[in-house]
């Protein structure tokens, strides 16, 4: 049978999410505990292995990442979330747990990728904010030009080829991507950019963010933005900014599938934010 | 000449404020980074010691902390922020500086202090609030009842002998402190707790919040809280809470030493909790 989990991470103590030779990753943490979970003979007879919905890279967060994977063990939903919660570390945790069809696929199922970036912008940078938050020194006084960014956002909406925003190492078949939305909240000395869309190349929200700032911080004008877009080249793009505030904060599946929606209220984000 | 600093930290990694033998402190690390910034000379002839308005405990943190420290080093205010930052861990962070008079003493001229426990209730822990917020486990569908909690607070508002919730190590030459509001701030799956007071008994605030917490879940009635107090007697009230979620918020001075407010804003705590 296919299980769905929900589940948190807090991502800067892991080297993203995908198995590697180190084993220092959140899929590494999560195989480990939900095969000690269903126990040994369980996990040798069916080896348990994680299909992720996005796979986040080293340091990034996530508040509604969806995975699947099989077995033949059966438990209550809850007693998933705390079966398996009692053997990941604090940083891990899985919110809810529900049988599905074969047919769903926490990866190929998944048709909208929310991601939040949160930035502290100021000063002084909050100790608090350590891991959980981009930061950008601003001299005392200084603000981003939110509405500079909220203009230069608009050519970003729709289906593009993204190759200015992808990293070298994208392993993604296309640079064509569609952004659905863009909203930029802002509460001094905190930003959240919220965007939408069907998939991400890599480092794509990070270079977008990155760009953001040029502009928030008058160093380029809106309409760099698309300059940007259209050279369809890394090279002319900001540099790729920190990972420390990026969430995958919610994966959005056909209906029929009832996957429940992320416990996003769960989060230090400001409730505005995470749309309650 | 004396110099007042504001600094805010995140405790996490800390055995509390004062220095130790294993220099493991925030008061270690900020001293050694004032006689860093002041220079060798400088700290030789006239070493750096600095005296505070609330020596935290192991793991608690401050967004409003108030120190002070003699020098004939003479820089600009906002010099000091700079360079004293430039030597400390990203941990703590220097807000603010200002030349005082010698009558300014962080401890002494202090008379109130205000400090928030921020808690995550709920059936799973956020990841994202791991050594930022106490945490208390309720099964789903479950929450606190917060009008009990704000009963049962009205009994410890005025001068009292605090003794139920003093630690057994606790330096305090008296008992008796005052405590002049305490507010109780809910947004599921978050509890603030606000208390402000002239001074506190060690473990004080973790012991109230751990009472708050029994009556929250109606192990104890409302009334209890009273006979706690009553007793005198740190064996009757519960055990104390973790100090996760321990911030200390804000130190009050006489007007004429025109201490800053602390840089609340800088944190991630709700506005609605730090009064914005």
């Amino acid at each position: 049978m296919r299980i769905a989990l929900g589940l948190q991470y807090d991502g800067s103590p892991y080297s993203g999410w995908q198995t590697q030779v180190n084993h220092n990753t959140v899929q590494d943490e999560l195989e480990k505990a939900i095969s000690a979970f269903v126990g040994e003979q369980a996990s040798v007879e069916h080896p348990i292995h994680t299909i992720t919905a996005g796979r986040t890279d080293t340091g990034v967060h996530a508040l509604g990442q969806v995975v699947h994977f099989d077995t033949n063990v059966e438990r209550e939903d809850f007693s998933w979330v705390r079966g398996v919660n009692s053997f990941l570390p604090s940083s891990i945790v899985v919110n809810w747990a529900k049988p599905v069809s074969d047919e769903f696929s926490a990866r190929f199922s998944a048709y909208e990728r929310e991601y939040i970036y949160a930035l502290q912008a100021g000063p002084c940078r909050s100790p608090m904010s350590h891991s959980r938050a981009g930061y950008l020194m601003l001299p005392p006084g200084n603000w981003l030009d939110l509405e500079a960014m909220k203009k230069s956002a608009e050519c970003l909406i729709g289906e593009y080829d993204f190759s200015s925003f992808r990293s070298s190492e994208c392993q993604s078949k296309t640079p064509v991507k569609t952004i659905y939305s863009i909203e930029i909240i802002s509460e001094q000395p905190w930003v959240y950019f919220r965007i939408r869309g069907n998939a991400f190349l890599h480092h794509m929200i990070r270079n977008i963010v990155g760009c953001f700032l040029q502009i928030g911080q008058g160093r380029q004008k809106p309409e760099w933005m698309t300059e940007v877009l259209a050279a369809k080249n890394r090279q002319i793009a900001a540099p790729t900014f920190m990972a420390d505030g990026l969430y995958l904060a919610k994966i959005t599946y056909p209906e029929e599938f009832a996957i429940p929606q992320p416990w996003l209220e769960n989060s230090w984000l400001p409730a505005k934010v995470i749309g309650k």
